[in-house]
């Protein structure tokens, strides 16, 4: 089952700064081998579904070893069976209406 | 690593009334053993990271099979190392502040 | 237009226990008006989108004040056209169909 | 009070393809003069409180006039009192902190 993923993950007790503990979960899902793309407000991961929530597990363990005491992820999951679809694709089936009126 | 989730499942291409499959995903967290309460957009469930992962996982698989198309879960999870807490004590606490005041 | 809203705020910069500023918000829903019920994750508010919009400024700027240097709010806002519904109507709609089976 | 949200709009009662849906929230972002970026699960959208949420409010309005029976929005609601910071400068700070290391 492939999943489309987006995750922002808050840790806190670390202060306002967040971005070093961010910068961990980016360098997990880059060693993980997923398609990934962060924004503004959190970072698009896809793959097969154990392989993405492995990745996500391992960024709250290491989050925590590295100081988090507490840490709360928000996350969307897509799954379909009626055709494999990329993150990329969504974005220009977007674009393709936009342009279109 | 004990885990305090929310979760709210949208599948589409099954029309507008959905709580027949948001039934579906209750009835998973219930046979899995896990603690969880619905509310008005979606439902608490805390647990093993492990366990809950395999009951949100139980519960795509599911729904793709009872036929929807696409599927969207929006999920909280949140995790913390300073001490054990459960929903109950979370809601709890605001309570206790509202009163204080 | 009638929304119903689900929404959790994270002040961040004021330490790790965040239950008073909850409770803050839990206030400025009542004074509003506004029908509100907290779970573990959030609370569910419903009312004319306008007053709940308001509220929930209200809410970052009296915690901004109170203190938190940041704060982000995860929201869900559901319209509809078709009925009236209410938060309590959608919890029955599910419980039905799982007493149902 | 300048906020940077995240928003994902879901209109159901539509199909199961929801792109020129999407593509009538950028137009509305767009004429609103905000700025806005489109990811693979949302739109980074930036501006002054009131500027932001009309155009949020347009957008369900507009959708609805469209044929959308039922409309739910995902948002992310930041604001901060310490320092000015857009979405460019959040992605950066991650940026930089995965070259240092």
């Amino acid at each position: 089952m492939y999943v489309l993923m987006d995750i922002m993950v808050s840790p806190s007790g670390v202060g306002v700064s967040i971005s070093p503990y961010v910068a961990m979960c980016q360098k997990i899902f880059e060693e993980a081998g997923l398609t990934h793309s962060m924004h503004g407000y959190g970072t698009n991961v896809e793959g097969e579904w154990d392989d993405v929530m492995a990745a996500v597990k391992r960024c709250h363990e290491d989050l925590h070893k590295a100081g988090a005491v507490r840490i709360i992820s928000h996350m969307k999951l897509g799954t379909r069976t009626d055709r494999m679809q990329t993150m990329d694709d969504k974005v220009s089936s977007v674009h393709e209406k936009m342009i279109a009126k």
